[in-house]
């Protein structure tokens, strides 16, 4: 029942990188991930494991796991580890066995004060390793290199499932459209959603508390904010819709902006068109910046400029964040060299990248403008993984 | 859309464990949460976060949350915290100025060796911390005892969800008896437990690749493995399915085990009846060990001994385990003293704290007898949470 080919994609794709990186070996070292998840483990395990478990790639092309016994079967069934040693009482007396005779000058494990998706070793976990390692030769650094190339340089079977994602999350937004008049409260577009979710058997790709975030009129609170049973559509609302699904394990984040356009009236007003167009130019400046090589700031610094130089206050987030199995995937950030950050905008962009690109302005009145395209980094530029907003979405009431 | 009930229920027992520990301050520190979860989290916050994020309690009853700008506002809609302050560039300003407020002896943090649910700070984060407080005479401690007994003592509102999915596994168990008959695979029934949990708009309990764990005949291995289309049932097999569901966050752990009785048997075969049997009596010696006041180990020494004196090899792991939001959630464990448990099977069982009961031998020719019960501990011993299978399940065939 269990597919494991990407993640062995992806653990053949780990020993190139540690050659790249010239670092001796990489370890993920977790237990209880149902509770205490590392982001890192969905890249290499199809499943979650109970015990202390060691996920061990060496430069070399070494490929070991050590697990309890009760979870090895699954590792011995994807094929492709090398030695699945499993263990009843304590993982050290394997671990340490096993790393001596790798015996290798690093090893890399899960740490980062700046990239979330890098830091998945917890703090007792580390204090257990540094236990069980005392005296040892072997020098603990940080995997965040490794795991920056493993998670952002997507294969072409993860971008076929991003693709998928953003074509039903399209699907999703048609059918928004089409229920979308006047007196719907943010809890009803949000119930509606779920029950379309529900319909195609997928999840919303981040926390049903606030996916998708609904923000109706130019009353609503802007964030991570559940949907309200406060704001009500009228005419002359704008309305904004951010979402996501998750299919097969990998995802979408959409936003899509809707006008409700007062009977009488034809066009569209003038603030409105122009803040849409503003945030469009700033998506496109955006998207022209991104390519290979350059350092993910400079992509959000070209979005910034352009949004503020029409007029508009700075977005108070990153312009693009990686996605891939989550929605804030890691890795590179094109955002802005703020000290929340850490160093994760100095990254450098490679092909196979997939970002988000994302920013909004409030129109004083109607509401947010707010748009937000899923892209892949090709080597001649960007792809974007389903059809962009290009017009606002008028809605007649 | 937030309910946050239970949430507040727990960070008004939080100030009254910070009393009897005589720890001044608690303090749990997170950011991206979709993907980088603290166990701790869900007791106190009902939704995800994205930036840096620091939830304060202290001994004196004051309650903080320093949050990022777009998460701030659900923490505002909970009505329990006395601050929450937001922030844009850095959450360190914030957190050092809050802190100089506070001047606590102790910050206990989300760190431990030994329980995995009281070990959701990041190394990363961790390093963060010590960055951040420099300098400061602040000694930062493990929250390991806050957080035993703050997940362990359940409130009544959280023991109410527990046996509402119970109840609900207890009628997916009826509905597999009704199907089970000779030539399905273990796959059949896997996805037969699947649809009916889609029926009923809840998750399985733990990783869908291997929830439910469905165990036919005597050749299938035993283990946290995902079902295989290779063993199918045949008369004189028996089934053991391992199963819960997540219903309104709180969870369910059950086995159940079946006899398929070859036709013009009316008897169940001696070592079958035997192991069924001491199985159970095994179940029943830690029903009556596990009273509020007593070390976990010794609740799992007591099934321990029953079965190993009716001739069978000891179980791999431990009797009991707590639930509650997850389906390994932490404290005191009812098992061995095991390096790998650390200090968990030291803890001391407490009244509200809700464990299952199981373990299982193999039966060869047969296959697995293996059962498990959802408990409550109350001030007078133990009450189920649903009833416990009292027989083997006869299917004639």
């Amino acid at each position: 029942m269990l597919d494991s080919t990407i993640q062995s994609e992806k653990i053949h794709q780990a020993i190139a990188i540690l050659q790249e990186k010239e670092i001796d070996c990489w370890m993920t070292f977790v237990r209880e991930t149902e509770h205490n998840a590392d982001p890192a483990l969905p890249l290499i395990s199809p499943a979650n494991v109970t015990w202390h478990t060691a996920f061990i790639i060496t430069q070399s092309g070494k490929k070991i796991v050590i697990a309890g016994r009760y979870d090895a079967e699954n590792f011995r069934r994807m094929g492709v580890w090398d030695e699945v040693i499993s263990y009843d009482q304590s993982i050290q007396p394997d671990l340490v066995r096993v790393m001596d005779q790798i015996n290798p000058r690093q090893i890399a494990i899960n740490y980062s004060e700046s990239d979330t998706a890098a830091d998945g070793l917890s703090h007792g976990m580390f204090l257990s390793l540094k236990r069980y390692f005392e005296g040892k030769p072997w020098q603990l650094v940080s995997a965040e290199g490794i795991l920056n190339a493993l998670r952002g340089r997507k294969t072409p079977a993860e971008v076929s499932r991003l693709r998928d994602a953003v074509s039903l999350t399209a699907q999703i937004i048609d059918k928004i459209t089409a229920i979308l008049r006047p007196g719907l409260s943010e809890e009803d577009i949000y119930r509606f959603v779920h029950a379309e979710y529900k319909k195609a058997g997928v999840v919303p790709s981040w926390d049903k508390a606030y996916c998708p975030t609904v923000t109706v009129g130019p009353d609503s609170p802007v964030g991570h904010v559940s949907a309200s049973a406060q704001y009500v559509t009228k005419p002359g609302d704008l309305v904004r819709i951010d979402q996501g699904v998750v299919l097969n394990d990998y995802i979408s984040d959409i936003q899509r902006v809707w006008y409700l356009q007062p009977q009488g009236e034809s066009l569209i007003p003038d603030k409105v068109q122009h803040a849409f167009d503003s945030v469009r130019a700033a998506i496109l400046a955006a998207e022209k910046a991104l390519r290979p090589g350059v350092e993910g700031w400079t992509v959000d610094e070209a979005a910034r400029r352009t949004i503020t130089a029409a007029g508009y206050p700075e977005y108070q987030h990153a312009v693009g964040h990686g996605i891939g199995r989550t929605v804030h995937d890691g890795a590179t950030l094109l955002g802005p060299r703020w000290e929340r950050y850490g160093r994760t905008p100095y990254g450098i962009v490679e092909v196979g990248n997939c970002f988000t690109l994302e920013l909004g302005v409030h129109v004083a009145g109607y509401g947010l403008v707010s748009l937000e395209e899923d892209v892949l980094v090709t080597d001649h530029g960007v792809e974007y993984l389903g059809a962009p907003q290009t017009h606002l979405i008028v809605v007649k009431c």
